[in-house]
């Protein structure tokens, strides 16, 4: 069943698409489930079939983006579509990590990926690009908004047609901020997994590339990329620790081939990497199998203000578990009243104002100091994956309030002295 | 007057502060207006007391920020504070260029600027670089919202302490990306120009680093990497044309003293560059002067959606208008609804969602071309100041809504028949 494409460059290793569960391989179209198990599938590659090995310095004269590493992605062009996706700040924190007591805590911050402020900006890039290899003139995808805000985007600009399906009680910020492109938006009244299901029937019924349902193993592979540019700027080298959110368990499955990746084509040396994923409370179906020992996943019905990240019914959930496991990482969840103490830190501590998903992991990344499971000097790496402008509902009426005051000296001292005799957090507005 | 100090760093060609008007000469203090005749200060700088020359490798070898400009920027350390700012794409326009005929046009957008999506990151990391070297515990400024975000998070994130003064009818995205990092908040009852004022007089009765007051002269000069980033990422060339927002003058004013010091420092070859201005109509008081030949300002109240940009007494209006003459540019300015549609125009074609200085920006360029006052073949690059998710407000309304669907097949078979029959902007909220 095997066939490669004959007319693929040389700078590409894409090879075929592999079943994860038995094996079976398939043709580079767009297809995502095996037809004898079905089981997922991934992407594969032959990097010995590259003209050019890969190495350090490769990737370093690359463009400034995610399509530095693209011979490890799974497109064949040499002109992808590329709008400065990713190479996104990996910083040293200070006063975050001196208020958990770590020693050795970076933030790996997608919260200002380009263009539409989230992870997702890796995933569609790569997803968009070989749609258009692969013929498709319209694009869509089943989102909880940050996918909707990048597919929006990048599509037009890459000149698709774009029709994308957003459950209907989605952040205000989320759905502005992806009809300002001019997409057909379906707002579906149900939750996520609803519109996935929804979104499933159509991709069989009408001829269009659906980055996260026929296109997802393309797709899904642009989140490696969170690997290798962590690797990259750590000085080549892989951290001892990841903390990452859980939604579909997609991205830290992706995260793991990433650095993989790069071990076994000499670009790191190999080192044991432990790998802690987060999730919302209100839609912890991966934490709870891990919880319970479980090696499947039970389908929850989402509850919760993270809602970029709340999908009850999880693809890549079990995968999620296993490398959890196998690393000697975790699984955790927090509160939502966590969550927006979580983005609140943050924000204080690093200057970093992200969205609930954010929230979530950094709450699970304190739970985890304080339960002792992450130790001071391991170099630790937080991912996050979405800007707090989006989803400003979360945080409204919890973060303060402006001094209303005249614009006079006095006014102003007046304010300032009531300011150093309230805590922030008892703030109200009043004209001084 | 002039004294240079004894532990400057070799790796810095800061000399003095001077005055742009009668060329007076003052110590690197936190000051910015010329005791003798009132004019402003600006940084002057001795690149020939470099230990190393400055050359395209070395840049190209430093960080992947602004800081890559150190040695054209007015600070002495070798450890900036560095957030990523800055090194934000500049990208070759595909759909807009051929909406307008033009044949080279390109966007450099810091609507992803780090960290908090507008150019004012670059000036603010700049100037409280600066403030920490000259021991300031406690920094702030005036601002119309981007510069009160981008002061709270750097500041926050250096562990300064921050109070910020807003316009008390700005934007609800921009109070609250300001109130995330836990600053004190004075909402001003009055325009900028009102809480401007106002700043002087706390600057000189506090001992506070205002920003954009008693660290004008190093803030401002932040800008220049505008300039810098534009003729590097062109391959070590001048643009033909820029189009810039007008809001102080001090940006437009900045690129210019940018490109000239590339030029002065061989790192570029010389090149007529004509310089254009962006202003919005309820707000235009430079484009109103250019308009009337006048070679001073007269001050206006502003009253127009396109708050960041609405300086009514503008500082640098002058210098401005002479850069726009002397390059044979010119200086335009738009309506509301121009600014509104030209938000919509830039996301539309090219996926970039920006606010209302950057609808103005857009607006203007579209009135040049059709003016005949762009000529499509000149290498024509517009700059793209700040983020659309902080400005939600203007465009709400006027960019469709989605089709309200059931999770089920015929209830999309009937909204997509229904998309394709309506033009977008007819839709409304329709459960189908």
């Amino acid at each position: 069943m095997t066939q490669t494409l004959t007319n693929q460059s040389r700078s590409s290793a894409l090879k075929a698409l592999k079943c994860k569960e038995c094996g079976a391989e398939y043709e580079l179209q767009a297809t995502h489930v095996c037809e004898f198990c079905f089981g997922p599938l991934e992407a594969s590659y032959d990097f010995s079939r590259l003209s050019q090995p890969i190495t350090r310095e490769s990737i370093e004269a690359g463009p400034n983006s995610i399509w530095r590493y693209r011979s490890f992605l799974p497109v064949e062009t040499d002109t992808p579509i590329d709008v400065g996706t990713g190479m996104t700040p990996l910083l040293k924190s200070h006063r975050l990590a001196r208020q958990l007591g770590l020693k050795n805590l970076y933030i790996k911050n997608d919260a200002v990926n380009m263009p539409t402020l989230s992870f997702k900006d890796r995933v569609v890039s790569v997803a968009l690009t070989r749609a258009q290899e692969l013929g498709f003139s319209t694009v869509s995808c089943a989102s909880t908004g940050n996918l909707a805000n990048s597919t929006a985007a990048i599509a037009t600009r890459a000149g698709l047609d774009c029709c994308v399906f957003i459950p209907a009680d989605l952040e205000a910020g989320k759905v502005m901020g992806t009809l300002i492109y001019g997409p057909t938006v379906m707002a579906v009244q149900g939750n996520y997994d609803q519109v996935n299901r929804l979104c499933s029937e159509v991709a069989n019924t009408h001829g269009w590339g659906f980055v996260n349902i026929n296109l997802r193993p393309y797709y899904s592979e642009g989140s490696k990329t969170l690997g290798y540019e962590v690797a990259e700027q750590l000085g080549w080298e892989l951290p001892d620790h990841i903390v990452a959110p859980l939604a579909s368990g997609s991205l830290f499955t992706k995260i793991y081939k990433g650095f993989r990746e790069f071990v076994d084509n000499g670009l790191v040396d190999d080192k044991a990497v432990r790998f802690s994923g987060a999730q919302a409370e209100g839609c912890s179906p991966i934490a709870q199998a891990y919880k319970e020992d479980r090696d499947f996943i039970n389908p929850v019905k989402p509850n919760t203000i993270a809602k970029s990240i709340a999908i009850g019914n999880p693809a890549d959930g079990v995968y999620a578990i296993d490398i959890a496991k196998k690393t000697n990482g975790t699984i955790e969840s927090v509160t939502d009243a966590e969550i927006v103490e979580g983005m609140k830190l943050l924000a204080e501590t690093e200057g970093i104002f992200t969205e609930t998903a954010g929230g979530t992991t950094i709450a699970v990344l304190k739970k985890l100091v304080e339960a002792g499971k992450i130790d001071p000097e391991e170099k630790t790496v937080v991912y996050i994956t979405g800007n707090g402008l989006k989803t400003q509902e979360a945080v409204q009426g919890c973060i303060g309030q402006p001094f209303e005051i005249e614009p006079k000296l006095g006014s102003f001292e007046r304010a300032l002295e009531r300011s150093r005799t309230l805590d922030r957090l008892d703030w109200q507005p009043v004209l001084v």
